[in-house]
């Protein structure tokens, strides 16, 4: 079938709008029509180039919501007309990380996937005969996408695409890396590095498990009324004192209990590790470094109680805990609305690129 | 009353057996008779001049097993006669830390610990009038010793003091990160490095919970024997594979479950995490790194899942839980007697350190 996609034919070009052809879903496959996909932050750094496993031309997006229109053979856990959140975190409930218990990293399908194809080694878009390569297993930027079964999150029918969408990636990162990997309880103290979409995703996050003490750290002001309304309750900008470690240890009386690095900046990174509570204070990496930097801090840190972490797609199981979520942003636990502040059709996707770049936008959401 | 103690003077030089004047035990302070004292790696460090918090002149000792002989005003959980294992690490049940339930590290003496005095801010031990300092809060390189009821263990009385004065610190630093810091679960895989008497404990704390593969990694061979008597399964070293992380992943599928650094070394403490399991591997320092030394890696380690902590006393509460490690040696569930490679008198305590410089005792004791 012709499908209207948003193709990435090489690094640092604009995407360009295309009609492809996408081929049926395969066995263990489905297709989804999707209805809207966010822009992250991922799809630009394998658009930039900085990527090192990123393969073009290929079809990116990893954030969408759509609704299940054709199976292939055995497939059981989902049926047409079912609405979704793709998945690029995968839950097969087979492999020995899921069987675990111990973590959300599903390898079940991470060599194809890696490799920009459907677990049988092919992929399912071209144009001309010429394959397109899929992108984290999902490709949102396309009206229509294949994808496996393990990697879709059947969800309640009267949830919003356009809103929804973002729970795809964003709003599970953060408020799943306070749930899942800190699990924060309540009357904590925290500090939250960095206050963009996942900042205040861990902000909220930490408000609804009933955090006591939320500090955001950013070098822009202009982020306080936004994290104020999500729950921040204290905010430290590193250009306004000596030391931001002891900033925060002064805000809560030695150090928090759980701090969250949503930056991807290494020095805040130690930052986020050394302004923990000694004897039991734990930080979570969320964010993701430049290629080969490193982090360090003396071991003492840790010997005196700090521990030291990190969390992919908030350790959410994907299948198990996206409906949730969504359930919670239905019910009014979670804010999602405030957090989408432009919307466009996919003919416009390269300005939403542009927004992000230019720091004007929390999330911009593409609408089919 | 005249005591005999081996006194440092000075850095760098041996200790000096002298007649020294002890004071009887003030407030909340207990007057312990040594019978037997271990020498451990610390007690050479702060001799050295190393150590940037070491006082002299100082009696050193930290790891010892006596009988309580006398109480002072408001002592209420020991009486004379009771047989104690004295605690750097104390335990008031009162402050911030232990009442958190999350960490070991009792702050209530910490100050005047650190500055070798008892909690008043004086110290009970002089020479001719002039003081001399405790250390660790415990002194245990004398006949008696005056330290803090919290600093003491009250353990059970058919205990041989000449083996459970290991448990004051070796023994509970590596059984307990085992148990308490990396809670290691039945089944699991664990990695050692440095199978010095650290290691070896924390070797047999594993096999105690029921580990299913026990690596030990150390450079020296020699070493293999008593590390299989205490339960390990596998053995690498460095010096014979082109990369211990590999070495320890094709062992394990992928990695171990938990890991444990007793060297000291930044380096193998990157190894010690490197070589967990994506996904879910913890690892523990337990070694002390040398002054300045900073430990690194990539974030990508812990954002795969990963974790990094430490231990100090092997985040054991030493009041609660030094006596059950006692039961537990009474009841052959661990072996301390294969780690008491040397026995001496007082006298002879230099000789002690010469060994434990040499290589040549895993654990030398001073019986007095």
């Amino acid at each position: 079938m012709d499908v209207k996609a948003a193709v990435a034919f090489k690094a640092g070009q604009p995407l360009s709008i295309e009609t492809v052809q996408l081929e049926g879903p395969k066995a263990g496959e489905v297709l989804v029509e999707m209805k809207a996909t966010g822009i992250c932050h991922t799809d630009a750094f394998t658009l930039s180039g900085d990527d090192p496993e990123g393969i073009f031309p290929a079809i990116l997006g990893h954030e969408g919501a759509g609704v299940v229109v054709d199976i292939g053979p055995g497939v059981t856990s989902v049926q047409k007309g079912d609405h979704v959140i793709p998945l690029y975190t995968p839950e097969c409930r087979q492999c020995k990380y899921c069987l675990s218990g111990k973590t959300n990293l599903c390898q079940a399908i991470r060599a194809t996937q890696g490799r920009g194809v459907m677990p049988d080694g092919t992929s399912r878009f071209s144009i001309d005969g010429e394959p397109i390569y899929h992108y984290m297993g999902t490709s949102t930027f396309a009206n229509y996408s294949v994808m496996p079964e393990i990697s879709v999150a059947k969800i309640r029918k009267d949830a919003p695409f356009d809103k929804v969408c973002y729970i795809g990636c964003g709003v599970t990162t953060g408020v799943g890396a306070v749930i899942n990997t800190a699990k924060v309880t309540p009357g904590s103290t925290v500090a939250v590095f960095g206050l963009g979409g996942i900042g205040l995703n861990v902000i909220q996050g930490a408000r609804m498990v009933g955090a006591d003490i939320i500090i955001g750290v950013d070098i822009n002001p202009s982020k306080i009324p936004l994290a104020t309304q999500f729950g921040m309750t204290h905010f430290v900008n590193p250009k306004e004192v000596s030391n931001v470690v002891e900033a925060i240890a002064d805000i809560t009386d030695g150090g928090v209990d759980y701090s969250f690095e949503c930056i991807g900046n290494t020095t805040t990174m130690r930052q986020s590790l050394e302004c923990c509570h000694k004897g039991w204070g734990e930080s979570v990496i969320i964010g993701v470094a430049g290629a080969g930097q490193e982090i360090c801090t003396r071991p003492f840190q840790l010997v005196t109680g700090r521990v030291w972490k990190g969390s992919a797609f908030g350790g959410a199981r994907g299948r198990t805990d996206v409906p949730k979520i969504v359930d919670w942003y239905m019910n009014g636990k979670i804010d999602i609305d405030s957090l989408i502040t432009h919307k466009m059709p996919l003919e416009d996707i390269n300005k939403g690129f542009d927004l992000m770049h230019r720091g004007e936008s929390i999330r911009t959401v593409v609408e089919f």
